[in-house]
């Protein structure tokens, strides 16, 4: 397994398990999106700006720049080491949030992401499934002030839940969708078991 | 003539062309890329810092966002309002730099920016045509340090030198090549007098 996504709405638990599984998998690098590496963190400030007006088409390029720069400068580089690589959000988060909930089409979006990586592809994404609303208060109980995406409305975040289930439903190979209403450690357990390695 | 862009190497005098035109053209709004707007500004700063690591995947997508949200939030509805909109750099800079510069390919950056500008296209294209290396010493005449960029080798610039001719020649309704070799007054001219106004 050399590159693992984990994905799904804020507030799911992706941080989290990601921390955990960097423990459990001797030399596993884990990288966030965006950022990652120093332009990416850069455009992560920018895009997560509350003070600028970002349209659907700058903010799914912007994100596009992002996974490109991480992907030459850190992703690809700790492959060809032979290293595992753990991805907090990747591709699929573009699809379901730019592509879904922007309207802009997941399609349209897939092929920006494309060009952007370069083809690459995940080995295995654990998509961390709950309920939006469950996923919206524990976003909220982290204490942090809201970014411009977590602004957004109910029927922005059901959207991109949807989209993630449509997604997984389409590569039943490359997804595992875990239940993310369970403890923290219990859904740990659950990965380790799906990335073929004994809890 | 609802929009026009104005292209050609860095040095060629699209600049000083395209304030003259500013001022010749009753109620004209002019706006350089990137830039011109708030996010696009801001796009404008990170990829030209010469301190940050950006590279040709991520390079073509920064100036595809900036340009999506100058698109979105300034050049559209000012052609909606029948204006007419000049611009200082458009799409085809991206497709001689990114695309022939940087080794993309001219179709692969072609289509990002199909995303980015909703398939916008300029009314009248004016390529300021100029030896590279007169290009480069205007340039440096200039006085400001030199950008990330900037700072790139004479093949870089004589690529897309060739790039723009390709262009050009491939389209000949839309593009006006100039000589840009003439005084800046004899360029206005020539330039009014593609746009169909008398001098
Ligand atoms: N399985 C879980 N059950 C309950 N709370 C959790 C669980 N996983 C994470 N949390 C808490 O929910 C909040 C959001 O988790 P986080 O990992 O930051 O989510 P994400 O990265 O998907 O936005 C944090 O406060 C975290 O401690
Ligand atoms: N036709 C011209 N002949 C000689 N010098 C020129 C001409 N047009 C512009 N310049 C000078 O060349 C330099 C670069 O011009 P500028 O308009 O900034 O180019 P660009 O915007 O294409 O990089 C400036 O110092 C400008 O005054
Ligand atoms: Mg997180
Ligand atoms: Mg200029």
């Amino acid at each position: 397994m050399a590159l693992i996504t984990i994905e799904g709405i804020d507030g799911a638990g992706k941080s989290t398990l990601a921390a955990a599984l960097a423990r459990e998998i001797p030399g596993a690098v884990l990288l966030r999106e965006p950022g990652g590496v120093a332009l990416s963190e850069r455009l992560r400030e920018v895009v997560k700006d509350p003070a600028l007006t970002v349209g659907p088409r700058a903010e799914a390029l912007i994100y596009a720049a992002a996974r490109a720069q991480l992907v030459e400068e850190a992703v690809r580089p700790a492959i060809e080491r032979g290293g595992t690589v753990l991805l907090d959000r990747f591709v699929d988060s573009s699809l379901a949030y730019q592509g879904a909930g922007r309207g802009l089409g997941v399609d349209a979006v897939r092929a920006i992401n494309e060009f952007a990586t370069g083809g690459l592809r995940p080995d295995r994404t654990l998509l961390l499934r709950v309920d939006p609303a469950v996923g919206r208060a524990r976003a909220a109980g982290r204490g942090e002030a809201p970014d411009r995406l977590e602004r957004e409305a109910d029927a922005f975040f059901a959207a991109i839940a949807a989209a993630y289930d449509e997604l997984a439903a389409g590569d039943r190979e490359r997804f595992v969708v875990l239940d993310a209403a369970a403890p923290p450690d219990r859904i740990l357990a659950d990965a380790l078991r799906a990335l073929g390695r004994t809890p």
